[in-house]
């Protein structure tokens, strides 16, 4: 069956949360990277954790609290200036690279992002980056009040755009969305930024011992969860391509 | 209200998942740790995000899954008798050294466990560490289908013990179960092993470079998810004289 719609993941996939090191770095200097990992590690369980305790808070509350643990844990001093110039960048994140072109060429088909960033935080994000010029939806889990990757969040896609499942195609460079997203029934491309046999290197250059090697490990390889995706793609550069051989294919 | 049982968590409370590192170091000598805090840290998601995906699978699975991804990820080759070692410490685990004295302590009271362990898995380890002499009860939630922290884990205790959730001490080392089990409204004593002190110090120590002292931090700091337990202790020995200061109060 041929793909109609289009929808993206937003942090990681379209959006670059890594490139919020800058501001954490600027902050709190020689710990930048480690603070984005964990608090992306926390970030992401609290949305699981609040889901299933059902003690939904949005994700502007989330990734508030789950940067305060982080600063908790690191030992590093809670200052309200630099603690809203970390959470600013997230309303200002940096597209990765090749994500404007892509979307660009995939104009026949609808496009939209299903994210579980709260409705306002992604608002802002989508405005500053300028992907509300070609965006055709841009939808919260908020609606649901349930993260990803709950079936309740994915069906959002066809109750917003009206395309059923067998035709939408969702991409996630998150392995466990991508394996969410297929256990719900959609089409399923997963970006593998980092390959496994990068990934190996980079752990025989670090010697085991970079905490940021092993962070990065655990958020970019394929999870064990039965669940495979039906694409496997290395950059959103490739999706052009990929759909519209589908729809030779129909 | 006086409390009627005591009901533990089973994996990191009443037994020290670390000591699966002596057999992961035996088999892969070098990387016994950090494939145990590997291991641990998707063990714990995979729970989640099976029971959030609908795609329940027992916790045995989940180990195995787990442990497969951990080798994978660190490039390690799967050697099936090392693997089949791995797992089989799972139903060997070491009590910590203040369990028995402290379920001893207590016999006046209902004693139980409620733990994602799947019922082979616990009923093997209760019987190989001698526990299934001082508890009534070995729970696990494989009866409902979904894993803690959700609240339908937790109502397993009153359907088993008849003691209703104000009568029940739950207590657990791990962070995100304290945090659940409140949530459910149980009375929670959690376990606070590592310090944020001493977790401060091993930082300073470590020089913010070493993974196994951030994976410890992010499984042993209290998580920031709006709740609290009543009691903060340090060790399973400060139980009986908590429980038996409550009784006096009443």
């Amino acid at each position: 069956m041929s793909i109609k719609a289009v929808v993206f993941d937003a942090y990681g996939t379209l959006y670059d949360i890594q490139s919020v090191a800058t501001v954490t770095e600027e902050a709190f200097p020689g710990y930048g990277e480690i603070i984005t990992q964990v608090w992306r590690i926390k970030q992401l369980e609290y949305t699981w954790l609040r889901s299933l305790m059902r003690r939904y808070q949005d994700f502007s509350v989330i990734t508030r609290d789950s940067l305060a643990y982080t600063l908790r844990v690191l030992g590093l001093k809670y200052e309200r200036a630099a603690f809203e110039r970390i959470m600013d960048k997230y309303l200002h994140l940096d597209l990765y690279p090749d994500a404007s072109a892509a979307l660009a060429a995939m104009r026949g088909n609808k496009l939209a992002i299903l994210s579980n960033g709260s409705t306002g935080m992604l608002k802002a994000l989508v405005r500053n980056s300028g992907l509300d010029r070609v965006l055709d939806a841009t939808i919260s889990i908020d609606g649901k009040k349930i993260f990803k990757p709950a079936p309740d969040a994915y069906a959002l896609i066809e109750s917003v755009l009206g395309v059923p499942p067998a035709e939408v195609l969702f991409v996630s460079s998150n392995p466990w969305d991508a394996c969410g997203a297929k256990a719900f029934g959609l089409n399923v491309a997963w970006i593998e930024r980092v390959t496994p046999e990068a990934m190996a290197l980079a752990f025989v250059k670090s010697d085991l011992v970079a905490p940021l090697t092993m962070f990065k490990a655990i958020r970019t390889q394929m999870d064990e969860l039965g669940l495979e995706p039906d694409y496997r793609i290395h950059a959103l550069s490739e999706l052009p391509k990929l759909v519209a051989a589908r729809e030779s294919r129909k």
